[in-house]
């Protein structure tokens, strides 16, 4: 039974094929959010902290870090800024402290800088989630080795140094080569959490189908943990929550067992919560009717984080009574 | 390749692994519905005829006609009224005749009683579908010969003379032998929709992989079309349409073709429109595009059978404006 462990200071998250789905908060990304850049630039990590706690409210059981900020205006006096060789790493050790310091959550450190995934391993208490390594040759001697020496798992994104094949077949060949290489290192499979790569239907109408194919095969022929961006599969398209929404239970019906993507998206977390029930992976459907008491709260106008918050606390004071006396 | 097809006077429609999901409204149903049954009782038609034009507006392919209401009255005065062999007959002979005059749409004749089955199939114009027959012995000797005399498919309910497993090996060995029985007849396997029985996961939480596990085995072992009452998965349970949405799009990647169901709730509808994107059976996303313009219409106040046919006839408008001159 492949478990793939990541832990926080004191919590710890399986993701496997008879868990509960891994939601992975995306939030905390500075790539696309300006003004989340800007404030990072000036030091201020408000918003982080404040998407870290909404988050896990919300059903976030990992949190992605993605220190991939561009500092405008210090690169406008300071040419070395252009480089995120330089932004990064300082950047990725501040924001895992932060987090850190705010919320105990295990953490997924993503960037595509070898010095920011360092500081992040180093600065991370735990087992974190690495993310990522890919085909690329380059790529594989530059993380392995990270991964090795600090013993923990990855995400393998299945692309190489020819590209992004459209054919599921070369997708499924990388990362068996991901999987084989680890394995050089002494690293084993369940360590390996794949990233099939997820296209938009937009763009092309069978990228929801290659998805459903690469996981089942990824599951029967290699076993692995699999992950992937899921809000990718609705790029472009009206009603995207709606796409979303039925392909996440699809995914996870083909052997998806975890997603970086938004927790603040209702339409999401109550597939996935419905999914969870599906599978026969929320006994007694505890979590389905303490989900659907959050949505009745959201339907009366109470923000969904809100909502997820103070069910959260409720399901605390019951366990924890004693503890408040 | 197996296709189903089924057919009303001038439409047809094929239920496939290459097409669109089938979904077949079941909202003519007086089982459970008193005023209805009271209306039917009184020979008053017209919830019948809105009933058949809003599924139709709404997204259903084929219309399900169930002839199973209890007549109190006339019950409380003759006594034959009691006995359903009685009832059905003529009321199913009433309801297709209606319905045929008020919309040209395929028929789903849906009875346990032998006579109505027979009068639906005189009274229906084109290549109905035959609802149900069951792994019982007194039922396959009795629905088979009138499959094969009308040349028509039908739905094949996985229990018999034991009941219904909990088995999903039992279950799929009883669709086997209605296959094998219905070749003894010369009745083709396309002309089969199996219905595997949906148990709603709140009495048993294994019922959602249950159901996944034998929709998969029934299309990989007998290449048979599946359907099911899709609105079973949530007795019971709060928010039960979200539920819904999530089970119809992992049924539609397990391999189901087709669904008996209400096509009036959006949560469900839109769950089909985003799985038949993913599953590639929607080209560039039309149906989608024009699907989401009526959730606008929805978000916006307008009642969804309202905004559906409003669609419906813009469509009709573009691909029919020289007919109008």
């Amino acid at each position: 039974m492949t478990r793939t462990v990541i832990e926080s200071k004191t919590r710890t998250v399986v993701i496997g094929f008879d868990e509960p789905f891994c939601v992975i908060g995306e939030r905390i990304n500075p790539t696309g959010r300006k003004t989340l850049a800007a404030e990072l630039e000036m030091g201020d990590f408000s918003t982080v902290e404040r998407d870290a706690l909404a988050q896990v409210a919300c059903g976030a059981m990992v949190l992605d870090v993605n220190s991939g900020a561009v500092f405008t205006n210090k690169m406008a006096v300071d040419p070395r800024y252009a480089d995120n060789n330089f932004v990064e790493p300082p950047l990725m050790r501040d924001l895992i402290l932060r987090i850190q310091a705010t919320i105990d959550v295990p953490l997924c450190i993503d960037s595509s800088v070898p010095g920011a995934l360092q500081n992040g391993l180093e600065a991370a208490e735990g087992r974190p989630l690495l993310n990522s390594v890919t085909g690329e040759e380059e790529r594989l001697e530059l993380v392995l080795p990270l991964v090795k020496k600090y013993n923990v798992p990855v995400v393998a994104i299945s692309n190489d140094d020819t590209g992004i094949s459209e054919d599921p077949a070369v997708r499924c060949a990388v990362a068996k080569k991901i999987v084989q290489r680890a394995a050089d290192f002494g690293i084993p499979a369940q360590d390996i959490v794949v990233d099939p790569l997820v296209m938009p239907i937009g763009a092309m109408g069978s990228a929801g189908q290659q998805v459903f194919t690469l996981v089942r095969r990824l599951r029967d022929e290699l076993g692995v943990n699999i992950t992937c961006g899921a809000s990718n599969i609705s790029f472009g398209l009206p009603h995207r929550h709606g796409i979303n929404g039925a392909f996440l239970p699809m995914a996870i019906t083909a052997g998806m067992t975890s997603a970086i993507m938004n927790p603040l998206r209702v339409p999401e977390m109550q597939a996935i919560h419905a999914a969870n029930f599906l599978m026969n992976h929320d006994p007694n459907g505890t979590r389905w009717i303490a989900f659907s008491r959050i949505m009745d709260a959201v339907n009366d106008g109470t923000p969904f984080a809100e909502a997820s918050q103070a069910s959260q606390d409720r399901g605390a004071g019951r366990g924890g009574r004693r503890r408040r006396r």
